[in-house]
Formats: C-alpha cells, sequence, structure tokens
C-alpha cells in the first residue's frame, strides 16, 4: 500500500488523502477495523492514518458508503445495508442515533435518557464511525473531508491556570481534517432548528433534537422549582420560575407540555404540593390552531385536552425576543438574580417572566447543505447522468447542486439521487443527477412532492434506499413513494391522538396505547424493548426521579 | 405569627430569622409543606419566608431536627428519625444521597448513573429539605446560616451577550442566606478529596465522590477512545489519550481500576479491538501496598489479580503534578492538542503523559468545619454538660468546638454529641459536650478511638442516633459502638474480596457474588432494587452503552 500525497489546504492544515484501495487484509476483519496483530506490523510505516488504512484494509471487494449523519435516514441506511456488499461508514458529530419521539418522555424523566438513544459504533453490528463534520466534498474524486469532532466537555476547556475558556476559545480551536473516499455518498445531515434570528433564543432557549437538550431540560425544570422552594424566593420570583414556556405547536411542543404537566400533576405535586398552584404551562405559536398536521377534529380534542389540564394554548403569538433577569413590572427585585429566570418579550402580551424557554418551532438548513454544497468544481464523468442538455453538458457547464427555492433543501430524484442544474441564472438550462450521491432526511426534498420533513418519511426513504442497493436495482426499480402510516402525538394525562394514514381517528386513551405501543415497537434494541417499558412501570409505581447532577 | 426581625450581616447581606414557633397547622400536613389553600391565605403577610413558615407551621409539637449533610450519616439520620415526634429538615448543596459504593460502577457504566442516588425530597418520606450549604450556627439561639446553592448548569452561566461567565464570575455569584432554627442539630457535612496541594491536580483530575464525578469520568474514557480512533491522532498520541491513571490505592482506586478494565476487555475490546493494546491502566500508591485495610494475604490476592489483568499497581511513587498537553519527549506533536492530554508529574518516572487521572486518595477537612465552627460566641447553658470546669465555667470560659489534631475532624462523646473546650493555650481545661449537636460521619471523630472513614462507621453512628433520638434515651443509653462487619472491594473480571469483620476471608467468583448481593440488599429504594439487577443482566448480555451526551 503506497502513501499518499499531502494537500496543503488554504487555512493551513493538512488533509491526508488516501486512494481508494482494493487491497484486501489477510487478518480476521472484525467490523472496520484489522485485527491488531495485522494492525501492529503495518505500523512503521503508516501510523498517521491508521484506521482509515483499516477501513481501506477491512473494504474487501465491497463499495464503500459514506454515510454523514446519524439521524433517522442516516442510522437507518447504516443498518441495513448488507454489510457482504458494502462498507458502511458513518460520518457524524454525535456518536449515536437519538430515537427523537421520546425524547420529550426522557426530558421529563418518564424515561431514562439512554432508552432514547442508539450508539453507532456497536459489538453488533458492521458499521464503521468517524466522529467528525463534513467539511467538504470532492464530488470528482469522490473524497469526504472531514473535522473530527470529539465533544468532550471535560476536556479542552480549562487553561493552565485552571480557569475556564471563554466559549469563542472553544469555537476557534478547529479539529484537524482528514479525507475519506468513498463509493456512495448517502447526505443525511439534517437539519438545525430554526430561531428565525429571534434575539436571545439561540442564547437563552433550550431544545429538544438531542439527548443532551433533554438533559438540559430536565435539570432546568427541578432546578425552577428547587430555586422557587428556597424561602429566599419571592412570590412574585416563585411564579416566574414556574412559568414554563413552549414556543411550537408541533408534535413536539405539543408532547413536551403534555410531558411536563404530566411531571407536575404525578410527581412534583407529591414534592412541592404548595408550588404547582403557582405553575404554569403556555404553548405560544404564530398559526392560528395547533398540531396542524392533524384532522381539525383531533386538533380540538388536543386543545380541549390542554384546557382541562390547564395548559394554555395561545395561538397567533409572536415571539420576539428572550432576555435574562425578570420583567420590569413584574414586582420581582431586579437585584434577586440569584436564580436567573428569563423575559420572554411577546408581541401580543408585551414582556412575560419566564423559568425555561423550550423553542421547537422549524427548521433551518444545517451550514453544510447551504455552504459546503454549492457549485461543483469538476463533475465525475461517469457518475453523471444528464436529463437536459445533452452530455457535453458535462464538460462545459458549471455546475451547481439544486435546492429548493424556500428551505434550500437538496433536491434529489424520486431515486433519491442528488440534482444538479447549471449555475448562474438560469440561461443554461442543464440538469443533471449525480448517481452515487443520494440525499435524504430533512435536509434533501424529493423533486415534486411535499412529503414533510418527519422521521417517518426519512426513515421510510433509508429502508427504501438501503433495500435498493442490496439488490443493486436502483435504475431499474420504480422510484421511491412515501406511504402514510398517520401520525400520532401524547397529550397528557395518559391522552393521545392518532390519525391512521388511510384515516382513522383514535383519540383519549386507546390512542395512548396505540401510541405507546407503537413506539415500544419502533425502539431499535432489544435492550431498549426490555428498558422502556421497565422505566414505564417504575415511574408509574414510583414516581420519575427527580435528582439533578 | 409574628414576623420576626431582621439582622444586618457584616457582609452586608440580609437575613431572616424566624421564631421556634409551636403553632399548630389547621390544615393536612404533608412532609414539610402546609397545603395550598392554607399557603395561599397567609401569602399578603409572609411572602418572604413562605417555606420556613410552612416548615414551622408543619412542624407542629415536634422537635427540629436539622441536618447538614446528604450523605450516608446525614441521609441515614434523615429517613431513620421518627416522623411523629421530629421534624427532620436536610440541609445540603445536593438535592441527593450517592449509594457510593456503586459509584466506580456507574462510572463506566455497569450501572446507570441514577441506580446509585436517592432523592432526598421524595414523595414517600417526610424529609423536609433546603437546597444550601450552611454558612455558619449560631449555638446560642440555636439557628444555622443557609446560603442557598440551586446548582444548575444551564442558569446563569451566560451573561447577556450569550457568551459564558468565566468559572470566577460563577464563584463570586454568592446565593443569598436565610436562617433555620434547630432543636438538635446533626452535623453530616462529609470531607472534601485532598489533593496535598499537588500543582493542577484540584483544576484537571477527575474524582469519584459523586455521581456527577462519575459522569465525567464516563464521559472521559469513551472520548479518549473516540479521539485514539480517529485517522489524525498519531500512534504516540493514541498510547498517550489510552493511558489511565488511578491514584490511590484504597477500596475506591482499586475498583475504578477494576471496573475500567472490565469495560475495556468486555465491551471496548469489541468496538475498537485495535485500540486494546494500546490502553493501560496503573495504580499509583505513595505507601507500600494497596488495600491498606485488608489481610495481607487478601492485599496480595487482588496484586496478582490485577497483573493477571495487565493492570499495573506502582506502590512508593509520588504524585508532583498534572498539566494539560503531553509530555515533551513523549514524541507527540504538542501541536496536536485537538485531544487534549494530560501529563502527570511522577518523583520515581518523571513526565507519563496520560489520558485521564482519577485521584482517589485522602480525605481533607470540610471548610464549615475549619471555618465556621471554630470558637463559639455565647454557648446555649442548658444544652451544656460541663466535663471539667464546673458549670461557672460555661458563661466563664471562652470555648471552642474540640477537634482532632491530625485531621481537623469534630471530636465527639460516645453518644456523638459535639465536645467543646477552652479556647487557646490550653491553661484552662476546661471541657464540655454541647447535649444537642451531634457529628458524625467523615467529619467527625468519637474521642478515643480510631474508626475509619467510611460510609460504614458513618451509617453504623446514623443508625444508633436516630434510634436513641426515637426512644429518646440518649442520656441513658450506652455509647454508640461499632461493630466491624467486615470489607471488601471488587478487583475485575468478576472477582472480588471480601474479609470479614470476625475474620473469615473470601476471596474470586464467590467473593464477587457476596459484593454484589451486599450491595444489593444495601441499597435503598425498591426502584434501585429493581433497576441495579436489571442493568447487570443486561449489560452483561448487551454490552455497556458507549453513548456520550
Amino acid at each position: 500500500m503506497q502513501l499518499s500525497h499531502l494537500h496543503q489546504l488554504p487555512l493551513g492544515m493538512q488533509v491526508l488523502t488516501l486512494p481508494r484501495s482494493n487491497l484486501r487484509g489477510v487478518c480476521r476483519v472484525v467490523g472496520l477495523t484489522a485485527s491488531c496483530a495485522s494492525r501492529l506490523s503495518h505500523d512503521g510505516q503508516q501510523r498517521r492514518c491508521l484506521t482509515i488504512q483499516q477501513a481501506d484494509q477491512g473494504r474487501q471487494d465491497r463499495q464503500r458508503v459514506v454515510i454523514l449523519g446519524s439521524g433517522w435516514a442516516g442510522y437507518t441506511v447504516a443498518r441495513q445495508l448488507d454489510s457482504k456488499k458494502y462498507q458502511a461508514v458513518v460520518v457524524s458529530p454525535r456518536s449515536y442515533f437519538a430515537f427523537t419521539p421520546l425524547l420529550a418522555s426522557t426530558s421529563v424523566g418518564t424515561l431514562e435518557f439512554r432508552t432514547a438513544l442508539e450508539p453507532v459504533r456497536s459489538r453488533r453490528s458492521n458499521v464503521g464511525f468517524f466522529q467528525g463534520w463534513a467539511d467538504a466534498v470532492d464530488f470528482k474524486n469522490g473524497t469526504v473531508t472531514i473535522e473530527e469532532a470529539i465533544d468532550d466537555q471535560n476536556r479542552g476547556l480549562k487553561d493552565e491556570s485552571g480557569k475556564e475558556k471563554s466559549k469563542e476559545a472553544k469555537q476557534v480551536k478547529k479539529g484537524k481534517t482528514f479525507a475519506l473516499s468513498y463509493d456512495k455518498l448517502v447526505i443525511t445531515v439534517g437539519c438545525y432548528s430554526q430561531t428565525f434570528n429571534t434575539p436571545g433564543i439561540r442564547e437563552h432557549a433550550l431544545f429538544l433534537k438531542d439527548v443532551a437538550d433533554a438533559r438540559k431540560i430536565r435539570n432546568r425544570i427541578l432546578a425552577c422549582f428547587e430555586a422557587a422552594a428556597l424561602p429566599t424566593t419571592s412570590d412574585e420570583m416563585r411564579k416566574v420560575l414556574l412559568n414554563f414556556a413552549v414556543v411550537g405547536g408541533g408534535p413536539t411542543g405539543i408532547e413536551f407540555g403534555a410531558e411536563l404537566h404530566d411531571l407536575m400533576h404525578e410527581d412534583l405535586v407529591r414534592i412541592y404540593p404548595e408550588l404547582i398552584p403557582l405553575a404554569k404551562i403556555t404553548v405560544y405559536d404564530v398559526s392560528d390552531k395547533v398540531l396542524p398536521m392533524f384532522d381539525e377534529k383531533l386538533a380540538k380534542y388536543c386543545m380541549e385536552t390542554f384546557r382541562r389540564e390547564g395548559i394554555a394554548i395561545k395561538t397567533q403569538h409572536h415571539v420576539e425576543g428572550l432576555r435574562p433577569g425578570p420583567p420590569k413590572d413584574s414586582g420581582v427585585d431586579t437585584k434577586e438574580c440569584a436564580h436567573d429566570c428569563f423575559t420572554l418579550q411577546l408581541k401580543e402580551e408585551g414582556e412575560v417572566g419566564v423559568g425555561m424557554v423550550v423553542w421547537s418551532t422549524g427548521l433551518m438548513n444545517n451550514p453544510f447543505v447551504a455552504k459546503a454544497l454549492r457549485q461543483i468544481s469538476v463533475l465525475p464523468e461517469n457518475e453523471v447522468e444528464v436529463l437536459e442538455g445533452g452530455h457535453d453538458a458535462v464538460k462545459a457547464v458549471q455546475w451547481e447542486v439544486k435546492k429548493d427555492a424556500r428551505s434550500g433543501s437538496i433536491m434529489t430524484d424520486d431515486r433519491l439521487r442528488m440534482r444538479i442544474q447549471a449555475q448562474g441564472d438560469a440561461t443554461d438550462k442543464s440538469q443533471a443527477i449525480l448517481k452515487n450521491v443520494f440525499a435524504l432526511g430533512d435536509c434533501a426534498i424529493l423533486e415534486g412532492t411535499t412529503y414533510p420533513a418527519t422521521a417517518q418519511v426519512a426513515s421510510q426513504k433509508a429502508m427504501w434506499l438501503a433495500k435498493r442497493l442490496n439488490k443493486n436495482d436502483i435504475e431499474k426499480s420504480a422510484g421511491f413513494s412515501f406511504k402514510n402510516l398517520g401520525v400520532m402525538a401524547y397529550i397528557g394525562s395518559w391522552n393521545a391522538v392518532v390519525q391512521g394514514g388511510s384515516g382513522g381517528n383514535v383519540s383519549g386513551r386507546a390512542a395512548w396505547i396505540l401510541w405507546r405501543g407503537a413506539y415500544l415497537t419502533k425502539s431499535v434494541s432489544i435492550r431498549n424493548k426490555i428498558l422502556i417499558p421497565m422505566y414505564w412501570f417504575l415511574n408509574w409505581i414510583f414516581g420519575r426521579d427527580i435528582s439533578r447532577f
């Protein structure tokens, strides 16, 4: 195996590119990695890219599928790919898959955090993994530049004097980069939370997209109650601390409100009985209703249930900002800031003091899609299928990734392959697809469809793609089409709303049983299939744990 | 009920002291707190110390026992006190009790974190709780000054611009204080880790005294492996990252080393097979053997087992410092610091590059004991029993808390009551005890004994004290004496060493079964008695979870 050349990047970082080799490892291959004996014998020569070398060795005759992202789309593709035919390598800043429908439950302790995640690296899977961010793609040579991202809270955050470094210092510290070659690339980088540049939201609101977010929310809710229980806290401050705002009336916001209500009225009421009357949950939404994807009847049922549970739903409300500290006219001594609270600025109501804001509205494109995937310098000729413009266009035209005008998402054909088009002001109408690059999940749109950005669509696309790749019949097969299996949402006090894909609405207790059954069935590992009902049972009997650490 | 007077403290903080009232609440009392209806009716008048007022109402005829600390001693006393006779109020910066013998298991994922903790506030207990630090004690009037301490990682750590505040800013931000009256005071504030002022240890080492510590260690171990698995990491750096140092050869250090070994050789070996040969665990101790409280034979068995498992034990080694970054002559590019590592400075070996240092050696007195409990301004005459010096001494003498000369721990008599003595240069030999102040756990020593600072002693003292208080026969009873039930330690690969209190040594697999059985039996809640074996089973079948968040 020959050592490859070093590129000098403009930023001064060294990127080491390895050729896509087909060398067979003579050693027993465990997943990506060659056995230690074999590894050590190569030590002297090639010490800096050990793991990529092993990836190359472990790959044998198989094609390498590099999957960017470990969410619903990426994790599903990686797991479903036939490891006899493909070497799946996941690149993601997060080493696990988060089972998002259960995040709201974990954020209040109905379930333990780890029941909502599955590690990408697993002793029962053959999926390779590098923890990092994709920085750039070289479509011509089939390589992705990856910036490593081992995010350890305890590491590198203190300087010599033991002081914590500032946030900037952490951000400036850019990880080293390396290049990974692919035969097929699957882009499933997902979306970020859209804050619409509302001042203070990014800094002070909490989100609910990851297990780490759920952990922050759980600690914050319980800290608000503990702070309110102190004799030094005034009643005005208590009301502010225990005012919980949820922005966004979609399923995530509604389910979080419902779970928070359950936590308060099933557990906290026994522990802080005097505080519960001061506590308040409000769901804000800009539109005129919540759960827009549900039937009018089910959305109304939800609003009615929330009203009975004492959760306020305020539609047609606009959040204009969030800042630390109490509102000016709240009667809270502004010097009384030992328990920090926040002030939510609403167009309709002015300042509202809150203990916590959970923001669950809107998606914004991943910077990788917005920036890295723009123009394409050189195309890989044999991987391009020109739709309009004739084959000469491959070389003549300056190409760019085709994106949805409104959302900026990657456009794909019905085989989930990335669409490209002639760059610029549309005088050249050339259109093509890249046959070895696929995009799915929240960062992609199948051209001509309006499939929602949901886990269901992502996971169906991923199943379809893995199946086609395994059978190697992408070109011949009928394209992907989404089968709507319905939507469901938990709405508190053991009630849910379920709307079947082919009609058929259920609400109330029966829907709740369907809800729990569905997510228990869909949970991935046997471990979690055992732990989830165990926690449901234990927390029903003994109450949720309220410790913070 | 009358509102009490405000003291002006030198620091400018206002402390609100409430009289110890015997008013009976007319309302149904749930634990400390009166029902909401009653609470709200008092709102107008007394809004700033609602919870203390409720404590006073909820107390009825009972004596109030204020317990400082929620460790083995404090938590046990609080749980065991008869709630018909006493109102137990725990004051602690930590809202839960940590079951310390299982912390090492949680730090590698053999058990989930919450299986090693029990919340002080519980819907099945009558124990009151304030989250705070004791600042000072007024023995004359029977009040403790408490500084609130709601430690929320998400709260107050960002300034207006969204930047994180520096560590100093966090420390300077002192919580507000309030006063809590007591009839009996139980001091169980425990100890801190003793770093012997070794440079860099406080800042860069990890400890194993709390669940939060265990969480940091778990994330750190796995981050080291993930960083070592990156192609951008050199082999030299891999060896540094995967070199784990444990300082202290007591049961905590030994058990952590053993659990880390299990994690590596049962789970990580299947996930990172190529990295395990580079990984190393070393236990350092200044003395000439480990597990000093065990028989020579068992300590040897442990050392032999560790040798077979590949864990190095280096006795008679002195740690002189710890700093971030690789050793100078390690061959690691010092610019290659994206994965920070550390350098341990040893007297015997010089610089050693490490990925993590777990420090588990020695105890140091709690600052509360060292500073707050020094001289006593005025004594409560009716609570003093003069041992030497005649009753006149109560007023004539300037008293101080009697402390152990070497460790600085509080001295008690055999009824665990705090000893006091004439201050100064021992010309006055007056000795006395405070009958309503008790000290136990790691911060106290029963005069004339050499009981070790262990959970077993703390919990036996706590059981004894609660029983005596419940029977109200402290004066009459025989004093406390420790019944040594033996010691045990897990040493890896399903082996343990157990030394019975009355002789009888067991080692190996049988001892491991005893070890697990003992801790399962001693675990507090039914919830944990169910979850602990469940996690043992699931992690045996499916492996430990390796996700970090």
